[in-house]
């Protein structure tokens, strides 16, 4: 790892802006709403015209009745499975849960993930024209939520005419847009799977995520969001890869890091200068690179925002209230070393909606890698997905 | 809290520099080293005629056999006891356990603390004037490690007259302290305490320590560590700020922060837009600018970088072998609810400590304050700590 990261460290971030990376196309599809069509948003913004990307698997059956949607994580895109490529600057990121005979098994149903609204990699976003001044949004986009991301969902579902998903599975911010679907469209889910994730964001969640934002404000190179056509072309890099250092950190556990880490340093003869490193910090700056290559930074202001604003009860009364509107099978995840979405968030969320009447079951991953375990540990996740999506199916 | 946290806001921070609260004197006494003294560091620098700032409570006995050092946190001081003011931004941070009949007597104990080496309260640091150049140090001052902390208070002991401490007792950074006292000069310390803390930092805690420097570093008003006379006379605040930000959220826990502030917000009638506040929020921007009021950005990198680079076992073999310098009684304590110290961290200090045949109790904070807890649960500190000094008393 020593090596690669050491070149990848070398070799400068594009000055032209690592947010264009959202302007390729790969194989993914867009759907375009009318020009005209205005969404409005929960926070009271609007957009006109906006673009949905996504990605499907497998095939449609003639009664629209195997549709399975996946819901990404924060920095993820549609990106389920495959190499990165042009428009797909990360590997699949649940490779081994997708494909012939595997647990959303291709040759049964047709799996589709649409990025978020708000993110950078082909869904309307900050970095998309805005119609009404043909520049980018920056900082004229409006705030959106995870409802106003649900919203766009199903719109795709009218384009793609599938009424009702088979399931809707997802994990972490991925796991509040699942939940986020049974309470909006509960007549449009035919069963829910959120892993790692929450009923509301928490004051800490939310504290981690302020100071992610506030790392990337902090750099001079941001400008209020209008970075994108820059005098020296150059964008707020710095910012967004110490916000994903942080991040990172809770990603991880105290166990995960030191088992690969222990207090080995980068380079020997090196330890008392102010900014020498120890291998962790390298491999901390290492992540946050590699993000500020494939993300843009208003996109992770604006989705960190998304999920701070996160609350299944907001204008629902309360929780219990809240969840009777869900009618569907529902599963539940916890991972017992995630410090970013800790178990006691699930067993909350559990409690709340065996409370409300609904059929939830419970599971939970043995690991020491963290909140990242539901990107890590596919045994122990397909353990309990697979027979969940078999008994739905 | 609200009102008061709202004044606070409203208060710019001083543009003369935080940093220039430790040149106030306040009721602290200066242990100057002669002019021409060079203490040499661990990292391969040097300071010429250092300073150490302490105090003081009770009285040394003739035999100079009732001393008892306390070892300060990061951003603490040696203010243990009393009120802030000039020279002592902050209230004692230990105000119940020090007093006539307390666990620190003062009417037994001659109790004593010093502000570290590279701090910014009147011991030796960044801000003060290098006499190479009768200019502040800013980036020309050396690393300091844990290590040569301990060395400027064994030679204040000397100029004390103190022999040999009753017992050295501290937490965190303090509790790294105590730990190097044992092993650097096992004939001068009679008992040690340290709670909430480790034998070496860990990984995790490198990753956050560095993202709190790289804070600093990414605001334009750090200038590299020379801010102290710039034109604009201002200094890094809002990467201090931010830094702090990030500690506070690994000093509290998940559960403290979730029963103070759940998810009420600051405005009511503001929610949606992207700089809108959570309460938590509010309550970071506070604890950040509470800190930049009384704390040089400077000194924040080089004793997070002190503490980074603590391990018992440099220069000294493994583990087992370290500890056996250790000839004292040693109580080694836990905090449930530590991110940022996590139990395990003292259970492998205690394990290490038995299997090097030392003396070692063992205790347990149970609370959900998290890492700053030895701070709050007065209570609890004091039913063990009481017991063991009037043990070794």
């Amino acid at each position: 790892m020593n090596e690669k990261q050491s070149r990848y460290e070398n070799d400068p971030i594009p000055a032209t802006g690592a947010w264009q990376v959202g302007d390729a196309v790969g194989n993914r599809m867009f759907f375009e709403m009318e020009p005209k069509k205005v969404l409005a948003l929960e926070g009271g913004g609007s957009l006109r015209g906006a673009t949905v990307a996504y990605e499907a698997w497998g095939t449609l059956n003639a009664e629209a009745s195997n549709a399975i949607l996946l819901c990404h994580a924060l920095t993820g895109d549609s990106h389920v499975i495959g190499s990165s490529g042009s428009g797909h600057p990360s590997e699949g990121w649940w490779e081994p849960l997708v494909g012939p005979g595997k647990t959303f098994d291709t040759d049964r149903f047709f799996i589709v993930c649409a990025n978020v609204l708000g993110g950078c990699q082909g869904t309307t976003g900050p970095s998309s024209i805005n119609p009404e001044t043909d520049k980018p949004y920056g900082s004229a986009f409006p705030v959106v939520t995870i409802r106003d991301t649900v919203r766009s969902q199903a719109l795709l579902a009218d384009h793609l005419e599938i009424d009702k998903w088979l399931a809707v599975v997802g994990g972490s911010v991925g796991g509040m847009q699942v939940l986020e679907w049974a309470l909006m469209f509960p007549q449009r889910v035919g069963a829910i799977a959120t892993l790692a994730s929450a009923y509301s964001a928490s004051p800490l969640q939310i504290g981690w995520s302020q100071v992610g934002r506030l790392a990337i404000a902090l750099d001079p190179k941001w400008r209020g969001g209008n970075y994108y056509h820059a005098d020296d072309g150059d964008g707020p890099h710095q910012g967004l890869m110490l916000a994903r250092r942080i991040a990172h950190l809770h990603y991880r556990s105290d166990a995960s890091l030191s088992d690969k880490f222990a207090r080995s340093w980068v380079d020997p003869l090196y330890l008392f200068e102010p900014w020498d490193r120890f291998q962790v910090e390298s491999y901390l700056d290492y992540q946050g690179q590699k993000l500020a290559r494939r993300f843009d930074a208003n996109s992770y202001i604006l989705l960190n925002k998304a999920m701070d604003l996160f609350d299944v009860t907001r204008g629902r009364g309360r929780l219990k209230m809240a969840l009777q509107r869900i009618k569907c099978p529902t599963l539940v995840a916890s991972i017992t070393s995630d410090m970013l979405y800790p178990p006691r968030q699930q067993e909350e969320l559990r409690d709340g909606l065996q409370e409300a009447g609904v059929d939830v079951s419970y599971h939970v991953i043995d690991s020491d890698h963290g909140h990242d375990a539901f990107l890590v540990e596919y045994e122990q996740v397909e353990a309990f997905l697979r027979p969940f999506i078999d008994k739905i199916s």
